[in-house]
This record gives C-alpha cells, sequence and structure tokens, in this order.
C-alpha cells in the first residue's frame, strides 16, 4: 500500500547504472539553475527603487542606471571567477569545496552554512510569495497564506524526488515562458517609447526633490546592496556542475554563460523600463506590472500574462535551491560533516533524504512566519556574498600555490573577483545588519560548530570501530562458557518457544522469575516442574513490584561474575502484535527490558518472537 | 533524576505487603467518598428552581419542597438497596460486580460503562466548575479557563498517586469545611427566619404566575429529573469497599449511612432556605450565594466562606471519581475486559494506570470544549441511574435464585430500588434526551462492545498460549541444526564483536553483504578475507540500493529451506547511542531490520550492543 502511493507519487525505483539518465542537458540545466537568479532579477529593480525614491524622487531613475551597470559589471566578474572553478572542480565546484581545499575546512564550512542558510530561506521566501501572489488574485484565501505556501512547497519536494530528468522539464518549462514574457515586454517597451514616441504621465506624487548633486555615497550603497539580491543564484551552477550530462565541464560553463546573459537582458531591460515609464514601488502593484500595465494598458491579456509568469517564476526560485541544498549536503555528508543519510540516494536516485529536510526546515520556517516571510529576504544576501568571497578567495590562493600555466591572469582574474564580492558583502552587511543581517552572522558560525561537532562524533567513533592491522587475531580461538539467562512470567507456549531455543545453544540455563505474587509464584514454581527439565529455576521478590529495575540488578550482578570476553546471553520472548489496537492491551515489558539491556556492554539479547492472533 | 522528580511528587515506593495502611478509616473515607454527592447536592435545588421559577414563578417553592421530598425518599430506598450490596459483595460491590454476577456479563459491562462515562465527565465537568469559580473572582484569568481546569485535574492526579492514604487527608478536609459551612447556614438562616422573625423581600420579577393547581405532570417530573443529580455519587461506597480498613463491611456501612445523613441534611436545608429565602437562580449568582448574602448579608465574612467553600467542594466532587474509577477499571482488567496494566498498582499501591488514564481523558474533554464542561452535566445522570437500575435489578436477581434467610424482605427493598431507579432513569433519559443525553446512550453500548472485544482477543491469545495437559512433550530433546546468518556492512570491531559471539553458538555462519557500490564491496572482500575466518562470505547486489528489502528477502528464502521446528538466527550488531542528538548521525538500520523480522515466526534475532564513544 505504502509503496504503491510512493510509485504513484515519485515513480518506481531506478537502477544505480541509471544515474547517467539523471542528468541535466544544457536544455533543462538551464532553466533549474537559473531560475533562482532569474527570479531575483524581477524585484532587484524595484528593490533599489525602494531605497532612491524617497530621497530623490523622479530624480531616482539616472542613478538606478548606475547602479544597474556596477551590478551587471559584477556579474560578468563573477562569470568569468566561477568558470575558472568550474574548470578545476568537476565535481561540484560549490563555494564548500573551493574553500576548504584552499583556505582549510574551517572557511569551507562556513562557505557551506551560508550557502545552506541561504537555500533554506530562498524555499521559505519563494514560495511565500508564490501564496502570496495567489492570495491577493483570489481574497478569500488569505487566511490560508502559510498552508498554501506549505502546499507549493510540498509540490516542489515531490517533484523533485522524482528525481532530475523528470523535475528539470516540469520546473524548467514556466521558466522558459518567464524569459519569453520577458523578452516580449522589453523588445515592446523599448519599440514603444523609441518609435512610437510614447510619453509617460509623470507619477503625481513625484518631484524632483533634489539636485542630483546631492546624492550620498551612503544612499547610493544602500541602493547597490539592495540590487545585489539580483546575483543570488548565480554560484548555483558551479555547485551543480556533477549534475550535468557529459561533457560535464563544458556544458556547465555553457550553461553559466546562458546564465549571465539572461540576467543581463532581464536586469537590465527591466531597469530601462522602469527609467523610461517611471515606475514607483508601491504597496499594492510591483514594479513589473506597473511597467507592463503602461506598455500593454490594464486588463490587456498580456497584463496577466506578465503578473502570472513572475509570481510563477518566484515560486520557480525555490527549485534551485532544491537542486543544489541536497547536493551540497550530499558532499558535506561523505566528507563527515553531516549525517550520512544524506550520502545516499533515494528511490529515483536524487539525494532524498536532503530533499526532504530542506522541505521540512523550510515548512518550519512558513508556519513559523505565519507565511510572511518577505522580512527574511534581505538575511541571505550577506550569506551568499560571503560564499561568494570566500569561494573566489580560494580560487586565488589556489592559482598562487600552483604557479602553473597562465595562472597570474587567472589569479587576477579570481582576485579581482574576491575583492569586489568582498567589498560588496560588507556593504551589503553594514547597511542589512539592522534589518537582520545579524541573525545570519550569529546562524552561520552556529551551523558551522554543530557541524564541525558532527565530524569530530564521526571521527572518534571510526577510530573506536577500526581494526588494528592484525586484525585476525581479534577472532576467539577458544569457546567461552556460555551463560544464559531466561526471565519467565508465565509457563506458557512463547516461553516454551524461547526455552526451546535456549536449550540448543547449549550451556547453562537459568531460568528467573520476579515475583510479585506469591500465588502467582506457587503456581508457576508447579507447572515449570511439570515440563520435567533439569534447568534451574531461580525467584527473586520484588517486594515494591518494580519487576524490570529487579531483572535489570540481577543481570548486573550475573555480569560481575563474568571473566574478561565472556557475554551473559539474555534470552527475552517477544510478543508479536499485528493490530494496532492490541498494542494497547499488552504492556510490552519485554520491549522496555530489552532498550535497557542493549545499554550493558557484555550483554547479547536473544529476542524470540511469538506471534500474537488477531 | 527522573526517579527524584517522582519520589518528590508522589513519594516513596510503598511495599506489597504495606497494603493494609492504604486504606480508608470511617474518618477519611466519609469525605473522599460522599464529596460527589454533596457536591451535587450543592447545584441540585438550583437545578430544579431552575425548572419551576419560568412557569410558576413565586409558586415554585411549595413543589420544591415536595420534589425534595421526593429526592429524599429515594435517596433512603438507595442507602437501603446499597447496605444489602455491601453485605454481599466485600470486594467492591459496585454495579458491574453485582450485575455481570446476577445478570450477565453484557449488562455488568453496561453499567460498567455508564458507570465510568460518569467518572470521567465528573471530573471534566467539576474542575471546570472551579476553574469558573477561580476565574469570576480574577476575571483577567478568563483566557485561561481550560488551562485552570487541567491544572486542577493535574492536582487531583498527583494527590491520588501518592495513595489513598495521603489523599484521603489532603483532600478530605475540604469536604469537612464544606460539611460545618453549610450546618452553620442551615442552622443560621433557621433560627433568623423562625425566632428572629425575618421576612424575605420578595424578588421583584417575580408573581405567582399560576396557580398551584396547574402545575403539569411534566414540569414536576423535569424538575425531579434535574433534582436527582443530588443523588449521584451515592453508589460511590458500595464500589469502594474493598478500600476500607478492617471491619471492612461495617465501616462501609457505616459511611453509607454517614453520607446518607449528610446529603439529607444539606439536600433538605438548602430547599428550605431556598424557599424561605425565596431564591431565584440568576445567571451571575447561585441560589447558595443569594441564600448566604441574605443570611450573613453582601460583603460579611461568611458570605465569601460559603462561596469558597462552595468552589472548592466543586472540586473535591471529582476526587470520588479518582476514587472509583481505578478501582473499577482494575476489576475490568482483572476479569480481562480492559487492558492487564490497570489492574496493577502503582509505587504507592494505588492504581496509577487508571488515575493517569482518567486525567488524560478528563483533560482532553477540558482542552476540547474550552473549559466549558457545564454543558455536559445533564449528560451523566442517566448513565449513573441505569448504573443504579442494574445494581439494583442485579440484587433483586440474586435473592430470587438463592431464596435463603429473609430473601423476600431483601427482594422487596432492591425490587423496589430497582423500580424507582428504572422509573427515574427513563424520566431522566426522556426529559435530557434532546439536551445530550442522546450522546451518552450511544457511548455506552460502543464502550460496551469495545470492552468485549478485548475480552476476545484476551482471551484468544490465552488459548493460544496455553500449553497442555502434556506439556513436557513440547521440550525439544534433540539438537536441530543451527543456521546463523550475520549481515555486515563493513569490518570493524563491532562486527567482529557480533561474529565472536556467534562462533560461540557453533553452527553453519553466513556472513552476508548488499552490495550498492562495487568499489565498497571490494574492499570489504579484502577485509574480511584478512580475518583468517572459513565463514562463508555471501554477496547480494541491490541495484535499487534497497538494502534491507533485500536481505529481507534473503532471510525468507532461507527460512523456506528450514525443516519443521528449526530456527533461523539473525545476528544483529546494534549502535547503542548514549547522547540524544547522535541518533541523528546514525541511520539505526539494524532497528528497522529488527522490527520487520521479529515479525518473522522461525527467526531468532541476537543483538550484540556496540556502545558508540560520546
Amino acid at each position: 500500500m505504502y509503496k504503491k502511493i510512493k510509485s504513484v507519487l515519485i515513480g518506481n525505483a531506478l537502477k544505480s547504472t541509471d544515474s547517467e539518465s539523471e542528468k541535466f542537458s544544457v536544455l533543462w540545466g538551464l532553466p533549474i539553475l537559473s531560475s533562482d537568479a532569474i527570479s531575483s532579477v524581477s524585484y532587484a529593480c524595484e528593490e533599489i527603487l525602494i531605497v532612491l525614491i524617497p530621497v530623490l524622487g523622479l530624480a531616482s531613475y539616472k542613478p538606478l542606471m548606475g547602479i544597474a551597470a556596477a551590478i551587471v559589471a559584477l556579474l560578468l566578474i563573477l562569470v568569468f571567477s566561477y568558470r575558472q572553478t568550474i574548470d578545476s572542480y568537476p565535481n561540484g565546484g560549490g563555494s564548500y569545496s573551493v574553500a576548504s581545499d584552499n583556505l582549510g575546512h574551517t572557511a569551507g564550512l562556513v562557505a557551506a552554512s551560508s550557502l545552506s542558510i541561504g537555500y533554506v530561506l530562498t524555499v521559505a521566501v519563494s514560495t511565500c510569495a508564490g501564496a502570496a501572489a495567489i492570495t491577493s488574485a483570489f481574497p478569500s484565501l488569505l487566511p490560508y497564506k502559510a498552508p498554501i505556501a506549505f502546499v507549493l512547497i510540498a509540490f516542489l519536494t515531490l517533484g523533485n524526488l522524482r528525481g532530475i530528468r523528470d523535475s528539470s522539464i516540469l520546473f524548467g518549462v514556466p521558466t522558459y515562458i518567464f524569459m519569453a514574457v520577458m523578452a516580449v515586454m522589453i523588445v515592446t517597451g523599448i519599440v514603444k517609447y523609441l518609435v512610437l514616441g510614447y510619453v509617460p504621465e509623470p507619477a503625481v506624487a513625484l518631484e524632483m526633490r533634489q539636485s542630483t548633486r546631492d546624492i550620498s555615497m551612503f544612499l547610493i550603497l544602500k541602493a547597490f546592496s539592495s540590487g545585489c539580491t539580483a546575483l543570488t543564484g548565480v554560484e548555483a551552477v558551479s555547485n551543480g556542475v556533477p549534475n550535468f550530462e557529459k561533457p560535464t565541464q563544458k556544458n556547465a560553463k555553457h550553461v553559466l554563460a546562458l546564465v549571465a546573459v539572461t540576467v543581463f537582458i532581464i536586469f537590465s531591460g527591466v531597469c530601462l523600463l522602469a527609467s523610461l515609464y517611471q515606475a514607483v514601488p508601491k504597496e499594492d502593484i510591483t514594479v513589473i506590472a506597473q511597467i507592463a500595465a503602461k506598455i500593454f494598458g490594464y486588463d490587456s491579456v498580456m497584463f496577466y500574462v506578465v503578473q502570472v509568469a513572475t509570481a510563477v517564476i518566484l515560486v520557480m526560485a525555490a527549485n534551485t535551491s532544491f537542486a543544489d541544498f541536497p547536493q551540497l549536503l550530499s558532499l558535506l555528508a561523505q566528507d563527515g560533516y553531516a549525517a550520512r543519510r544524506f550520502a545516499s540516494r533515494g528511490a529515483r536516485l536524487s539525494y532524498s533524504n536532503g530533499i526532504i529536510l530542506l522541505f521540512g526546515l523550510a515548512s518550519i520556517l512558513v508556519f513559523l512566519f505565519h507565511g510572511e516571510t518577505h522580512a527574511l529576504m534581505p538575511l541571505y544576501a550577506v550569506g551568499v556574498f560571503l560564499a561568494f568571497t570566500l569561494s573566489q578567495t580560494g580560487m586565488f590562493r589556489k592559482w598562487l600555490k600552483s604557479r602553473e600555466g597562465r595562472w597570474m591572469h587567472k589569479a587576477f582574474i579570481n582576485g579581482f573577483g574576491a575583492l569586489v564580492t568582498a567589498v560588496t558583502c560588507v556593504i551589503i552587511g553594514v547597511n542589512k545588519f539592522a534589518e537582520g543581517a545579524w541573525l545570519v552572522l550569529i546562524c552561520i558560525p552556529l551551523l558551522t560548530l554543530f557541524m564541525t561537532l558532527v565530524k569530530r562524533h564521526y571521527n572518534r567513533v571510526s577510530a573506536d570501530l577500526s581494526i588494528p592491522k592484525s586484525g585476525s587475531l581479534l577472532i576467539l580461538k577458544e569457546q567461552p562458557e556460555k551463560h544464559i539467562l531466561l526471565p519467565i512470567e508465565s509457563v506458557n507456549k512463547s516461553f516454551v518457544k524461547a526455552f526451546n531455543y535456549a536449550l540448543t545453544l547449549g550451556g547453562s540455563i537459568e531460568v528467573y522469575h520476579v515475583s510479585t505474587d506469591p500465588a502467582v509464584t506457587e503456581k508457576l514454581k508447579k507447572q515449570f516442574a511439570a515440563l520435567g527439565t533439569d534447568a534451574q529455576l531461580v525467584i527473586e521478590e520484588a517486594p515494591y513490584r518494580n519487576v524490570n529495575e529487579t531483572l535489570l540488578n540481577h543481570v548486573d550482578q550475573r555480569m560481575n561474575e563474568l571473566k574478561k570476553h565472556e557475554m551473559l546471553t539474555v534470552v527475552l520472548p517477544q510478543f508479536v502484535i499485528r493490530r494496532r489496537w492490541h498494542y494497547l492491551l499488552h504492556n510490552q515489558t519485554s520491549l522496555l527490558l530489552r532498550s535497557s539491556l542493549i545499554k550493558r556492554r557484555n550483554v547479547a539479547i536473544i529476542s524470540i518472537p511469538y506471534i500474537i492472533p488477531d
């Protein structure tokens, strides 16, 4: 039943050898790995204007284009830097790998923490944005914002559990649609303005408040740091290299270039249109919607198409996290910094445990914030740029160390990238500190510490478990004496089954009864005698009716008498219950006993099942 | 740590042989077993007036006294009937025992269901009434009505877990205080009216609406059925007989007589005062409070004393349920109609499992109804009178069958009791049907059915487990061949420990590995060979990475090859985790595997613990 539901929802299991077919082509890798970047483009222009307009009014549009140019330049630097990373790290050149390889484990873990937090926040924020779009279309759904976001997360989770091939097509189509819609809007907008000579009505509320000369550096930096959200998601491609079809690195670099071109066109296009059509951020209508309204007219079909496509791309942004977070987690798990289970692939060859963890964490955030996660948005740009910086610095160190080939050229590119992203990171951190970036700056070291502790635990366990080279010596050649303890409550078939098994072990059997009621004990003695065995029946009184405690004390006593390497074997008859409600009717003392016994080093516990009739 | 908290809260464990000291004396048995009855008296008069006043106005007080007289007569009948029950059933002559003894199991179970429902409802209703008294004194606590009721229930639960001796003194004192306060009020009230010639101001809103001649039979019956709540709790004494000190039955009969006298004095006293002082039920002030105000004056100390004492006695009513419900449940458990655990006494010799169940059920009701359980009050009178009727009818049948001694006299008393309670039960059922009695009439048969199913399950299990008279034949004399399966993930100390143990068993060992990664398997083969053992290493591929499933299939295959009575022994190395968060880091596949294996009849599972370092 469970299996059937699973196979309907996520499909039948795939063989390990099928893993090559579960990879991205360039065609379907582009939308998955770019959706985060592209969707952040859709609100980056608005974020810049939110900072500028209240101070500069209509004078905002000139600095807007300047800031957009700076961000595009930063994008170019990142693209060239990451091309080099892809070349050097074919097995997933995420910031984690690059930083830990070249800057040490701690730097790697800091990068991994920053990115992980970013991925989880992206899922929460973008699905809540999608839920907000739905509730503004159907206001009666407003109280169900968090459940709607949860459903969106669940939908993405299921799609990703189906594996890369299915999910990349399922979730790639909306991204392509959004790209097409944006292209149409940008071209139409430019044509309408230049060719048809459209003159936008100036927004009534705005004047030239300040001359451009008064623009403070502080304001520009603040606007720039807000606009940098456009670049979150650019690192996705280099993190996801191993997910590409062969030739892996070539395909990845193609996709990176295409992502950059797409981001460039859409971001600069939207910023240009915002200037030309004098869009102003408002509570109830987004900048993109205003532009669409002015270009296509309110109530035109294209206006609604733009709205729907924007809402869908916001949700799709989460999908990049679903592609990269489990991948990162599997690397961490392989290195021992995360629980082992995250390193293994599920039935559909996706890293299902990582996907489910992402589902769980994002859902918790969504419900914790009642679907209002917009406040979390400024938080993760710091983390993302911290990861950028560490990755670039790592690459820079790598070239300095290797000094092979055109290392100076390469070191210059990555060094420049590191410098610029570091500066950006500081700008964002300072500007957004009070808005919540401090929270991320607390979480990153905590998460880093946690992963270090996980690694320490795994190291200790592995050291403890490992066998010295002369391993064969550990096998005991002589047979130690066997000590068997068989607790009895009453003489019945379950006991007889366990007793018969104990007899086959061929040691000395002690049948042990804890007495709480003299009448019951008398009856037991008679029944046991009737079995006609020469095993010893030991009876101990428990005046306080604490049966398990008495038995465990007895076990401990017996164990003290053992020689080194000798084990005490406890045979436990266990009732096996087939109907759930029958659990209410049986005490399960044997299970409780087992969980206490197993904590004792020199005990072997033998469970003999007795199937209870329905 | 857990033990320390437990001993502070409920005291140190008591020996089974101490049980004689954990019994009621007459002095402390009276308040515990009468608190339900006495507290219902405190509102029974009000319940009658609520029915009469809207129709009859000031003409209500004459029929009030008539109805009170009828209820007192019913009380007398019940007392005489129950004296006979106590004589005949020294081991707890509750309706359950009497009915199942004389009318068959089903009748007994119906009585038990009715009483159980009544007990649970009593706890929920009376603690909510207590919470309501607290919130009307401190209105800022109003939103926390349910949590306050929950705290009251928890307090009663803890007190009762401490055992009879502690709880009867702890909860007996408030009952005695209430009795004293009522006595003072009744005496003062009568003196003030008769001796000092006090004339109450007639309530303004009331007139003589109808002449007394027009009083319909229907109205009287309705008022009577409301007033019968005064009698709920009278059965408590005969249910709790085994809780009394020796001479058990004599003490129980003394207490029954005292309960009856107390109920008689307080109930008739309050009804008389209500008539003399013309109390009228109102939303914001109870009848008893009105009487107290008119006798002692508003803002007098005694007015507040009456208020507080009434609030406390309402909560104490729940305590009768805490004394009787676990007792009834233990009888049911001993007979196999409830889970066995309810038959055993806890650390303090109380039936702790029953107490905790009552705590849980009442708490659920309180939170489900947000602390507004007043609506549940009319429900349980039907159940209580159904139990009365079954018990009386049972006693009647008993005398008819035995025909010994003064059987005709005894049969007459119980027969009359049965007739009157049956009629009362029908009157209440009809009058309260729409108010919710139908719910109880659905729950009673459902609970009865459930208990029958429990009994059937226990019967089947016991038949299945029982050994034929020639029990000794079941012990196998010859040693069957031993088949040992030892799953391996990697060669480490935990495996070697398990392997060494398996070697001591002396059968053929199959070391079995499920391969999901060729590289890992190759390494394993080499390490295993290095151990220098002649045990067979079997490797099976799992192309779909479903390790446990593959292993279970292999087990099933191996089991098919077994002869009858042969067992397959599976040795499972098990990691024992000492810190909770480490659970996140280890897969516990061995536990999952164990829970699947144990469902197979011919498998013996040997768990070999390996303690993981911190």
